[in-house]
């Protein structure tokens, strides 16, 4: 097992400023090597807390992020150096780099750009292809040092395009006993039943670890295999283990290694079709799901947040009676706001959400946490009525709408 | 200066399922009281990791969250009770707190849950309002040790009835020397101008340190002064400052003590109004927000998601002009999406967004970045160009609608 340290530096981190994005997202990518994320702590840019932190390392590869700015108070590299008791040199190759970047972006470079080439003499620099301030890469007495921009977008791009090779090769070579870890996304089935209809398999492939993580659009399956097993199988593990899930739940699971909006937003585009949205209590959040991504005119049309019943009626011609006789949070508002909206933007799905997000607003009939959601197809409409327990109202949101998506996302499946 | 360390103790934090927003959310509450927060680690629920960050504190207050569950893998009882050589023992209070929480849900009882009123006997129990879960509260060799649930909703319940008016003591008892920080919330100014507009203040009043955070609202201003300074000015600093500041730049002061969005609501209770919001490269994401609170009906109307160009033209009577002859990201397309909206919604406000969040679609004389927000009031529009550098499609749509509604809060207040 090959340990990895976080260390995510930052002032901004400390005063509860800045969520610290950078050290969930790695920690996910390191472990999807076979890496294992012992810890991960903040500290602010100051050199001391730099140094005890680095010395404390018991682990072998320590990444750092932050801290390799231009202004003054960006003393990572420098401190790095010290620490490294490796002096700073220019590197030629990054200079180019960073005056190119500063030409394509028609700016001035100042002397503190140029600092930003240099690196210890003993360590590599790794390209940013987002921005200016390179990453750096050092072997140093057994231990791997890598340092990383905070800035998410450039500590992405450095780690996907030049860490991630380089940890994966010095995991071979210095770990005989590493898990490799496969994910199957499922989506539409809880926890508690996925684990009984799996658990066998769990029994039965001793040398597989099975991990269970729950989020708001599935649960999602992690399957963990020694490396040595592997080399030996040539992947057959995985396989077997996929095929046998896939007989067991098969329409629950998402197309490999996708998420499951992903691999919506993948039929919507194969299938040339289009969606729109009605929404009541989630306000606008499944039509900026949506809209994530460039490009999502493709698939979405628009959609209508009809929060009051006044709007309900005026901009979905929901009748006044079915307000009155089943009320704004039930199945047959649900699939009228479905099927009208559908005519109104004349797309191939439409979804749509009404219930009550809470923590106001429950009675003894529809407690908080009651939510439809419908989906129309254009020849038949489909229910699901959720009873979210969270007196959480943003969980329920968001669990409302991943449930839609999760819900068009079979129906599309179901017609293919 | 009392330095606080935050241990976040949890598996699923090493490896990326769960973001850490605990850590950011107690470093804001503790840099607020007066607190400095030198270290934050996040570390597995595993034995030897916990005692070695006990250890390795050189904090006087150490905060931890996370492993406090009825379940096999929380620990971190057990391993204080060690760590502070003191036996675990039930709080009679917390046992019959604990039983009366399950027969409110209507839940039986399980051995695990008994153990929930277990607490090392040096120790305090903090009260859960919103789970089983106590925290604990312990001084124990001149340092203070507080255990809190990693469930945020729980750990923030006890934050802030239990542990805040500890620390606050705490701090008064045992040091001379700390900061009290005050911020007022600015909308619509830049950070560069703001910094220009009152940075003569920062060097008439040497005894304040002035801090700058900029967010996608708008610039915090945030102001330290010595707790002596305060103690003898009897809070006169700050008053003078804040009218100071008033003086310089007003019609940007957000009302004391409010972030942007909940002063916007306050105005629009206040003055018994409602809004409606027709979106474009936003998706919805305005609708969300306005919606985010139990009882946003009170205020909130609906909305139209026009997407596409038809659905504008369908759902708000965009004109077919005013799209040929200046674009759908132009400043006639909102205002006409502004007027339109509050005509079918009937609300005294209406907000729109178009524009091109990209990263791609933009062109020569629209770059990315490009978006129109308009205001109307029933008689007169507002408009405001974005042109947003970034390259981000994810933060130039929080930028858009956070810029709306900043919009939306001076157009309310200058008709005050």
């Amino acid at each position: 097992m090959i340990e990895v340290k976080i260390i995510s530096i930052g002032d901004e981190l400390l005063i509860g400023n800045t969520l610290n994005t950078n050290s969930s997202w790695l920690s996910k990518e390191l472990t999807n090597i076979g890496l294992t994320v012992t810890s991960s702590v903040m500290i602010p840019d100051d050199k001391e807390r730099i140094v005890h932190s680095l010395n404390s390392s018991k682990e072998s590869i320590i990444i750092t992020t932050g801290g390799l700015g231009p202004t003054k108070d960006d003393i990572t590299k420098k401190v790095i150096s010290n620490y490294l008791d490796s002096e700073l040199v220019t590197d030629e190759n990054q200079l180019e780099r960073v005056k190119n970047y500063f030409k394509s972006k028609n700016r001035q470079l100042k002397q503190s750009h140029f600092d930003q080439a240099l690196k210890p003499i003993i360590s590599e620099s790794l390209n940013n292809n987002v921005g200016t301030a390179p990453g750096i890469y050092t072997e140093f007495r057994d231990k791997v040092y890598i340092n990383l921009p905070g800035v998410p977008s450039e500590m992405k791009d450095i780690f996907e395009n030049e860490v991630k090779n380089k940890l994966r090769h010095y995991l071979k070579s210095n770990s005989n006993d590493y898990f490799i870890y496969k994910t199957i996304y499922t989506t539409g089935l809880p926890e508690s039943e996925l684990a009984e209809r799996i658990e066998h398999l769990d029994d039965q492939y001793s040398q597989v670890k099975f991990a269970y993580l729950p989020s708001s659009s599935g649960v999602k399956i992690r399957l963990g295999i020694l490396n040595s097993e592997i080399e030996n199988n040539e992947q057959n593990l995985f396989k077997t283990l996929r095929n046998k899930i896939n007989e067991l739940i098969g329409s629950y699971v998402i197309e490999e290694n996708n998420s499951l909006f992903e691999a919506t937003i993948e039929l919507l585009i194969e299938r040339n079709s289009t969606v729109s949205v009605a929404e009541s209590c989630t306000g606008g959040g499944l039509g900026k799901q949506f809209t994530e991504k460039s490009g999502s005119s493709a698939y979405f049309e628009g959609g209508v947040i009809t929060y009051s019943n006044k709007s309900k009626m005026k901009l979905l011609n929901i009748s006044k009676e079915t307000l009155d006789n089943f009320g704004a949070v039930s199945e047959q508002t649900a699939k009228e706001m479905a099927i009208n909206c559908q005519q109104i933007f004349n797309t191939n799905y439409s979804i749509s959400i009404t219930g009550i997000a809470g923590p106001n607003g429950g009675s003894p009939e529809k407690p908080v946490g009651t939510i439809f959601i419908s989906v129309y197809n254009g020849e038949k409409t489909f229910v699901e009525q959720l009873n979210l327990s969270k007196n959480n109202r943003e969980s329920n949101r968001e669990y409302s709408i991943q449930k839609a998506i999760s819900l068009l996302y079979r129906t599309i499946k179901q017609s293919l």
